[in-house]
Formats: C-alpha cells, structure tokens, sequence
C-alpha cells in the first residue's frame, strides 16, 4: 500500500509515499515557497534527486505538482493516482478532542478548525493541505495525525495551569504537549531494542532536540509528562525560542521597556533561543565558533545543556527513577556537546555518559552510556513521516 | 545591643527588637492600614500584648508611634531612641548592585531607587521606611539587608533568560532570586545541625513555602540555582501566584480573550496559584476541603506538590546529589501533607519520608526522614527578622 504523507505548512508542503507494511520510501521532497516568487519544488527517487522552479500560485497546485512528479513516466514511483491509497496528514494540535490517529470526516475538520486560536500558526495550514488533497485524491482514504494526540494520557497535575480553573473549563487553557509523533516513534523504537537486551523499559526519557525542542517522560509506554505547553514555545531552549521564561520578563518588556504583547511574542518566538544568546540559530555554527572561543556561544551551550539536566531530573523524580534517557532529532542525535553537557555529573541519578561514545556519529540506534551503567543512554534517530505512515497504516487496515 | 528590624511594606510596617548578640526579642508587632480608615498598631513585649486603632496617616508617624510604644514607661523596653542603636531594614531588590548587606549611604538609596522598575511593589515602600527611620533614628546606624544578594553567588547559566542578550546587558533583565534572607538563614541552621551529627552538609535544597514560595539549590553553602526570577512570581505555586506558566498561556489571554497585559499580570499575580484552583488561598482551608472530599481542593494539593517534587529533582541533577532537602516557613513547616506529596515515591533519589515524623508538629530544627534513610529531610523554622539582625550586627560590629 502506498501511504503519501503530508506535512502542509504556510508556503510549503513536505511529502513523502512510504510503501508499507515494508517501511520503504519510494519518493520524497518539498514544495517551497508557495504563493511567492521563485517557488521551488524538490523531488527525490531512488537515485533521482530534482529541484525544479515551478509557477505555484497555491497549495492545491502545489500538491498537484507532486502529484504529476510522482506519476511521471521517467522519475515517477506510482502509475496513477488511484495507486495513492492514503494521504496521511501532520496536524499540529488536536486540542483535547484527539487522543489518536483518525480517518477524516467533516466533523474531524470542524474540530481542526475550532482549534486555530490555539494554534494559528499551524493548524489552518494543516486544515487546507487536508482539503486540497480530497481534491486531488477523492477515492484516497485521508487520515490525520496530531502532534498532541501522544500526550493525552498525561495527569492532570502535570497538563493543568495553576491559573482561575475558569480558563482551564471554559477556553481549554492546558498544557497539550507538542513532538509527539517523535517522542512516540522514538519511545517505541527505544523500548523494542531494551526489551530485546533485556532490559527494563518501564521509566523512559525522551529528549527531542530539533527545530523545535522538547522532553518527555514515558511511564510504562505512556506519556505522563512533557515540556511544552499550550502552545509550542516554553520548556527546552530552542533555535529561535526561549523556552521557559518568568512571566514578570514579559510584562516588563510591556510595562517598563514599551513592548507590545505581540511584539514580545515575536521576540521569544523569532529572536530568542540560541539566536537571542549568540547571534546564530544553527547549533553548528554555534558549536563551531564555542570551538574556537566565542563566549556567548559557549555559555549559550551550557545554559542550554543545564537546562536539559534540570528537566531530566525533575522527570527522574516525577518517575521516581529511569531506565533509560534517548536523544533524538537534528541536534538531539547530532549534537554530542549538548548531550555531554546535558549529561555530564549525572551519576548520583544512574547516570553515565560514555564520552568516546558519544563523539562517535551513526545513523541507527545505539547506546552511549558506560558499560558498566546501571541506566542506559541512547541515540533513537527519529522519523516523523514514517510514524504517521504508520499510523495510517494501522488505521486503515 | 539593640537592633530594630523594620519591613516596610505599602501600607505597613512590621518590626522586631532585637537584643544581640543575645538573638532575644524584647518587642515586635505591626502598624498596618496606614493611611487609611481604622489604622492599628499591634504590640507585643514578653506578657504584654497591644492592638490599638491609632490615627497613622503615614509611615513616619507609624514609626514614630512604634518608637513611642518601644519607650513607653509601662510597656516600653528601652529608655530612649539613642538606645537603639541599629535599624535593620528588609529590601526586596538588591538587583545586581548589593551581593551583601551594606550600611545606608546616599549612593545605597539611590541604587534602591534605581531599582524601582524592578520591584515596584516593594523597593519604594522600603525605601520610604529607611528614609522615615533615619528621621526618627538620625543616631542610629541604618542598614539595608536585600532579599536578593543571597543569589548573587548564583552562576550565569542559572540566571540569564534565552532571550537576546541586550536584555541582559542593557536592562539587567536576569533572575534575581527571592527569600534570600530565608533561605539563607536555614540553610546554614541545618548545616550546623548536619555538621553537629557528622551528616555531609555539602548539597542543600531549602524549600520556603510561605506566602510566598521558592526553592533554592545550595552548594559549599551557596546559592547556585532557584526557582524565582526577575520578580516573585514565577516557579513553585502559591497563595494566589501561578508559579511558571508558558507564555502562550499569556498572549493567549492577550490575543484572544482580550484581556490587557496589565489585566493578565494580576490573574498571575493575585487570582491564581491556589486561590484560582480551589477559591481558597490558605493552605489549612484547602487541606480541610480536601479531607472533605473537595476535589478541586484534593487536586491543587498535587498538582501544588508535584511541582515541588519535579524542583526537587531538578535541583538534584544540577547538583549531581542531594546531603539534606529542608523545608521552611508557615506552609513548609506546617502542612504535612504538601510535604508528603512532594516527597513520596522519591527513593530513587534517595529521599525517603518518615510518615509518623512527618505529621508530629513541632517548632525546632528535626529530621522526618526515615531513620536508615541515606539522605536527611529537614524541617526548619525560618527567621527573617533574627537573621536581619544578625547581618546588622554583623556589618556594624
């Protein structure tokens, strides 16, 4: 079965057609810049690797572009359209109304779509990619995954705010947790490989560190904790965002410096993180220049690694204990620094990074805690689309 | 040697005699509502105890009618004013300026005005009771003990925000720390009471739950992190503050239910925290309804106390261990039951409560760990004012 999965973001569509059960990704790419000049479409086959500049006025157009390349006679993967049997969709936030992956119906869009104030950055996007393909793909079967749907099992005393309980009844005011086809992917692939060691796999940490970064703690294959919130700006350090920042900042920003709200907003979302610390968002570069003694880069790193230290022992004593903490994403799986510093003088809590080890780069899942470690330490690349291939996969079957 | 301690607040003054080096207090009561309808001054001397409506309209008459108490012939304690040698004030906010107490000096009141931006609500009413006291006392030494010098020890990855750093650096926006004056007076109580038994007393976590509620992580006796920022208001969950909230929460309310900032800093600040959970904001009534099977109650007791616990565990990674974690002021040496949330299911990390111990009350230093427990859990009773006097006699001595 060929699952097309489609993440539909402002001006672009990322895809992928994964065959499945086989797992296999038969083509793969981006449409970029949709609406804007220069618009761009990027397609990968086998050996076929694309980029095409292409007039795309709108998502729909968009979506048909991959479409045609997918069924092109020379670098095309599918004969026609009815070999699409199923468009799987990333939708960012499924409030408390998802609990998991289901099939779309116009009662699943009107829900998507009384969850644009919550996030209205993502979710009208993700609602039109959805549209846009029941027009391209009428007999296809259209199944939405939701970013939230993973942390439905958290408690109460971990989701709610400490705010008048009326926000939390009447405006569904909450914590709803972000990442979470990742930390589900990664959790589960992590749980597989310690089960088949032997080990325990019951208390799990997993730290996502992308684009966007966030924690999770995972109690017997449940999420009950996580550190972002209603929306996805708080907890971890990110490129660009703050994460956790005292509110009496953001009213002195108003109140004293002559801030609007929505320009703080702005700034803890677009000019904070790593960028607000070092001038630079790519922890590449930033590492790169820490190497060759750029200060703020150094410390931004370590106010960055601390604060990952903090949130896994505070998951640590959420769970009273852990049997294993995973690194996963871009920088997650990449950054051995972050980790070191994450990690580093964690032995009261069992834990005990393997330093050689985690200098070494890699490509499937692996350990990089001592040996002789009482809690294990792994490196879980994750793989988005996959899971929601997944998802589909098993929801249409 | 006689040390007045005056806290200068917006419509208050509390204050304490203090006779040192001997610790004893020969007076100490209240003048509140000044200003307004019905102002009282309270009184309290060994036997005596006073509540009088006096007309105060301002605080250098409240403090001239303390003085007059103080020397009464009946019920006074000292002959005249030239018997009280030294003022100890509280102010709230040393900024970056004061890392320890310092003697009132013109640039010293200038440094507390200049932080007036920073702590509105505090620094001005304090300075005010140091400009009224130098009237009334112009023989006495006046010294200033700041509420936020005991965090200056703090490292700068523990208290610089992921936000641009010209925020920093051209408007000291940082956290600060808060209850300095606490949290360092128990700390070092239970560092003597751990040296006293031969107990390790390197890795302190001093938990003050009062009014207002803050965790420190202290190392070789310094504060190295904390859960209060650049004001009082954010980490642990209070009377009536939230504690940390995410910010999408904030320019939610801003951005969709139309509420001001300023609007918004007051639900944080006075409407939430218990009192938005439950609409009670003291402890002992929301441990009462609870026992009752009020649920709203029953649930902001965990959620209250799991936030406790995730600090804990934080505090106990950045310091790779934990000697003792103690607990302080009212609710902290009072609700056994905020405690045993906070601490249950913590053997992991060592920590392990001794239920019986727990629940006896008591108003000296004492364990309430489990006897073979590795690591001590303490109960402290603070002393802000003592410890005040202690640094006023210890800067003029």
């Amino acid at each position: 079965m060929n699952i097309l999965v489609i993440n539909s973001g402002s001006s672009s569509i990322k895809y992928q057609l994964i065959k499945m059960p086989e797992e296999t990704v038969a083509a793969s790419g981006l449409v970029e810049r949709i609406g804007l000049e220069g618009s761009l479409l990027h397609y990968k086959a086998g050996e076929t690797k694309l980029t095409k500049e292409i007039n795309i006025p709108n998502h729909e157009t968009g979506l048909k572009q991959i479409t045609q390349f997918l069924m092109d006679k020379e670098v095309g993967v599918v004969e026609d359209e009815k070999h699409i049997q199923v468009v799987g969709h990333r939708v960012v936030h499924g409030g408390k109304s998802f609990s998991k992956t289901v099939e779309v119906t116009e009662d699943v869009k009107a829900k998507i779509r009384n969850l644009f104030p919550l996030a209205p950055l993502h979710n009208p996007h993700n609602l039109r990619g959805i549209e846009v393909a029941e027009s391209v793909f009428p007999e296809a079967k259209q199944v939405v995954v939701f970013d939230t749907a993973y942390f439905q099992t958290m408690p109460q005393k971990a989701y709610q705010y400490a705010i008048p309980k009326k926000f939390l009844e009447d405006h569904d005011v909450r914590a709803y947790g972000f990442h979470g086809t990742s930390h589900k992917y990664v959790s589960e692939k992590a749980i597989e490989y310690l089960n088949e060691k032997g080990l325990p796999s019951e208390k799990i940490i997993s730290v996502h560190l992308g684009n966007g970064c966030s924690i999770t703690a995972i109690k017997n294959g449940k999420a009950i904790d996580h550190s972002l919130g209603m929306g996805p700006a708080n907890g971890l350090i990110m490129g660009t965002r703050a994460g956790d920042i005292d509110q009496s900042v953001i009213f002195y920003l108003i109140d004293k410096l002559g801030y609007t709200a929505e320009e703080v907003n702005n700034i803890l979302l677009k000019e904070s993180g790593m960028l607000g610390l070092t001038g630079y968002s790519d922890m590449r570069d930033i590492e790169e220049r820490s190497a060759e003694g750029d200060e703020d880069c150094r410390l931004a790193l370590y106010i960055n690694g601390y604060k990952i230290k903090k949130y896994i022992g505070s998951y640590i004593a959420a769970m009273n204990g852990v049997d294993a903490v995973i690194f996963t994403a871009g920088i997650g799986e990449n950054s051995s620094v972050i980790r070191k510093i994450a990690l580093e003088d964690m032995e009261y809590l069992g834990l005990h990074l393997d330093h050689r080890k985690n200098d070494v780069r890699g490509k499937t899942i692996r350990p990089i805690n001592s040996p002789d470690a009482e809690k294990q330490i792994l490196i879980v690349p994750t793989n988005e689309e996959l899971e929601i291939a997944k998802q589909s996969y098993a929801l249409v079957n």
